[in-house]
């Protein structure tokens, strides 16, 4: 996907947000912001905006010296989810269709940047995104939640590769996963997280203490974009990529980078900017589960 | 009131959007944007937004050839105020409190922005704005909206300068006015406009149109600039503003341009943006009449 000039206004207000983050006082804050606007005008709108976030978030990085001004941030939705790892596990196994609610909970499970006190908003939260019975039947009728097409390709995949998205969905991801492992059928399941911190991504770290190595095999796609831009992963990561009979995209970064890309990947992510509903003509809000 | 960092982000949104309403293409509105980045940094904080702003539109302007992008916006806030004025004012006449019930309206009038549709859209907005009467008496406890030292001040004044803010608006403006007038004293009221057109800012056309001249002397301020920035005002226009007994400054941007300036103000605004909110100590959505 291209970037929008929409997109413009926000990576300033995500600079400022970030610069805060890192510690930054007032003239550094201002000065970061300042070489934004040195760099954007120079940046081809072509590319899809996460390869922009990298290039200011590495900026930030290196003007303020703050590796991971997220650490915190994602170390508490880490936790926030392993409270309630055993909650999703029993709400899934228990409900009519254990792999759609699954794969409904990972999708809602990008809600959690925007849940800021404990596990129960969490949990509250979830309640307001989780279909009902009746709306799933609803939502399986829609073009945006093609959950027929997402069982069927993954009933004859070997080999998936998953894409992490944010720390503490990946609680919800490792349900999801658990849930495409208890299919029966032998599958390699393969979760790439990002090579090194960026915005509240997922990296190794955050992978290993929601436990998504026992129930798959953890790599890093090499890269510290917010999003799979391929031109930024490692040999590894891409071959993997290449071989896999699904790929599992979470979250709007990773739309982001691949809605160009010729690939078998279900994309599932909630619809949280207004450039990405009009690139995916959907609406905000929506919870989307398609190629 | 200083520019604070997070008005910049804000800039950058607000320029994309009068490119558009300019008319400007894709190419044309990267240009813009790609203007603003040049102009922001050299721009000194310690200035109201205000005038930022004055210096972007008018970039624009001059970029796009078109002097007054918001002009048909204008003339329908315009129209759509006129005709629920019979019905403004027989609400004014019909209430406890006249005078509080026009002050409140001409606050709730700064709605009009974000009212797209119809008259109707407009009376239902206002009609969650404006209070009951149990909330007035609320309102009047609250140091955010302090009606009884406004109402004092305003019988003590004989030369009123009210600073009008929005095309449309002006009608709330006319009924607050005329209540004023009716308090029996010999009162003189000027309303100045702005000299030229900049966003949606009511000019001298929008005050004649919405029959401001049939309440007060219509006078220009002199200057583009989105609010009451005194440098930028004409000779004419600062000696009224001097000798005035009581200044009733409409809406955020006479705010951010008067906040430092010691002077008999009372401000009356929405509170529609959180930069403004942080400022005034209160929050967004709230109804302000205060010193």
């Amino acid at each position: 996907m291209k970037t929008y000039l929409d997109c413009i206004p926000c990576f300033y207000k995500q600079a400022l947000v970030a610069a805060r983050k890192s510690g930054a006082g007032m003239a550094e804050q201002k000065e970061i912001l300042d070489r934004v606007a040195r760099i954007i005008p120079e940046f081809p709108l072509s590319k899809p905006p996460v390869e922009m976030a990298r290039h200011i978030y590495g900026m930030i990085r290196e003007r303020t010296g703050v590796e991971d001004p997220y650490r915190k941030e994602k170390e508490k939705s880490n936790r926030m989810a392993m409270d309630i790892y055993p909650e999703l596990k029993s709400r899934v196994e228990s409900s009519a269709d254990p792999l759609l609610n699954a794969a409904e909970l990972a999708i809602a499970g990008n809600i959690i940047d925007y849940v800021s006190k404990d596990a129960l908003d969490l949990e509250g939260e979830l309640s307001r995104i989780i279909s009902t019975e009746k709306e799933s039947i609803e939502r399986e009728s829609s073009r945006d939640f093609d959950y027929r097409g997402f069982r069927e390709q993954l009933g004859r995949s070997g080999t998936i590769l998953y894409l992490a998205d944010n720390a503490g969905e990946t609680v919800f991801d490792r349900v999801l996963i658990e849930e495409m492992k208890s299919m029966g059928e032998e599958k390699e399941i393969i979760y790439a997280v990002k090579e090194r911190p960026i915005i509240n991504d997922a990296v190794m770290e955050d992978a290993l203490f929601c436990g998504l190595d026992k129930a798959a095999r953890v790599i890093s796609s090499g890269s510290d974009v917010p999003g799979t831009v391929l031109d930024f992963c490692s040999d590894e990561f891409l071959e993997i990529f290449r071989e896999a009979d699904l790929i599992i995209s979470k979250g709007q970064g990773n739309f982001e980078a691949l809605s160009g890309v010729s690939a078998p990947v279900y994309y599932l992510f909630l619809v949280k900017c207004p450039v990405i509903a009009d690139e995916a003509g959907c609406d905000l809000g929506d919870v989307i589960l398609r190629r």
